[in-house]
């Protein structure tokens, strides 16, 4: 049986919210078994004594149900009574954590101080939040990305977008580069058929998970198609459109995101309107993926598009 | 100047929430400088990878106005936000841990990670909530207290009192006899012109103070007044009078707070009611201190009782 007549095995690689929706949508198309997530870590960073892993959380909440439609972090509804207790005792609040997403963050750290992996401590709070699919960090290992600004300041990636609101324009983008992939990781990509890249920020959701290890060499053997991040030159959400202005001095378009991924791209799929001139297959569809239902049907568009095309 | 000239320089000894009642009643009646307050951390544990010091707590949150008058435990008027999305994730909800609450275990728990000793955890969350007197812990290293049940069951102690809601009865109870008192508990002894035994449980919070090396030596050479932590031969507050028949067989009264004392004791404050044939000075009055100006009173009594009898 060749891979176009039975559904392929899908490894979706991820970072943030664009990339939480995209699963959430293949999380429903395909059927159990056929989906692993890979989540990039390199925003990891410990608050309060706790280990945070924004890009997990905001995956595993999107596909739980808990994520808001609209904001791109925490749990809908959520309270705020540990932060404003905080504040009240002088803490600075420059990050927003919520009640019921602290439980997250205190399984994960207790997790990992009894000694399980963050594989395994990921593994835990999806199955509290009923999650089937694996959800896989890419790295067990600390692999912080550092923003590096143009007048050369080197900050942790959170803190350069949440602590100093993505101001300082960034020079470069330095990967945890010693850093390895998890067993689990190479695993599902070997046996993966197509892999997706998400639509989430290339320079510190997709190439941390690329730079490990045995990742790109993956990538350059399987199917890959990308979701383009970028919507008539703008990113959906985040700093990306300024990043591309200020690292690579291009402008923030669909092409840019085909140049950044040359050498082992074998699709995109662009926003009406951002269509190029391209050696690559394209995909032209609506990729503004806010509501469920656009997530379903982007993700049926996609897998149809790998299966004819790849 | 002999010490019955002058305000004495006050040690108050204890544990849980009478202990805190009393030192709240000595801290409004004592001078700046005149007061350090020495507290039990044998019922510290570890709760969702947080370090928990229950008897700090209770003496921070009486000192800083923050305890219900009635529940011996937590902040008035706390939110349960955290603990019931633990609970909706299947967590053991037994020890009741408020949102409030929460942010002093959090700040315990990193000062500690971050290699600050219990005593300059304590300091740092005692200055945060503007308490000016020094609250110490009796020790930087654990030092758990273990209760022994007639059936010959060892457990700690939180596990006895909360999960197992103070049932098992109980044969004896050890200290963690291996910890060192800190420097700065055995200097504030060596200061002290009175020591104060709080009305506090004298096995789970007197005793694993007493035990700590220098401690006793200390208690045998200075004054020393206790308040009996039993009133008509109850407890005002948990378990005592319970643990006096089954480890001692006696029956609870003021009369077995005096002998278990034996040895150091200058003087004893009873309830009206509770005197007895005894060689030391008692002092017979109200030690019910519940409410915030019986606790001044009873503070000024004491006081007054140590300066004219010792």
């Amino acid at each position: 049986m060749s891979v176009a007549d039975r559904p392929p095995r899908v490894v979706a690689v991820a970072g943030g919210v664009g990339g939480a929706r995209m699963v959430a949508g293949l999380h429903r198309v395909l059927d159990e078994g056929m989906l692993t997530v890979i989540v990039n870590t390199g925003d990891d960073f410990t608050h309060w004594g706790l280990h945070i892993s924004p890009d997990l959380d905001t995956v595993m909440y999107t596909l739980a149900g808990l994520a808001p439609e609209e904001r791109g972090w925490g749990i809908e509804g959520d309270t705020f009574e540990v932060l404003a207790e905080s504040k009240r005792r002088g803490g600075d609040p420059w990050f927003q954590l919520g009640d019921r997403d602290l439980v997250t963050h205190l399984r994960r750290t207790n997790a990992l101080a009894a000694g399980s992996s963050l594989t395994e401590a990921t593994a835990a709070i999806c199955r509290e939040l009923g999650i089937t699919r694996p959800i896989l960090p890419m790295s067990d290992e600390p692999c912080p990305t550092v923003i590096v600004t143009t007048d050369d300041k080197s900050m942790a990636f959170q803190d350069w977008l949440v602590r100093e609101r993505g101001a300082p324009l960034v020079a470069r983008v330095q990967s945890g580069s010693s850093a390895s992939a998890t067993a689990k990781v190479l695993g599902a990509l070997a046996e993966a058929d197509l892999v997706v890249l998400c639509p989430s920020n290339p320079y510190v959701s997709i190439d941390p998970i690329r730079s490990l290890d045995g990742v790109a060499q993956w990538l350059r053997d399987k199917a890959v198609v990308a979701v383009s991040p970028l919507v008539g030159g703008k990113a959906v959400k985040g700093p990306l459109a300024s990043m591309v202005s200020s690292i690579d001095r291009m402008e923030p378009s669909a092409q840019w995101v085909a140049k950044h991924y040359d050498g082992f791209l074998d699709g995109l799929v662009v926003h009406p309107g951002d269509r190029f001139e391209c050696a690559i297959p394209l995909l032209e569809t609506d990729i503004l993926i806010q509501k469920p239902q656009d997530r379903v049907r982007l993700a049926r568009e996609l897998l149809e598009f790998a299966r004819s095309r790849l």
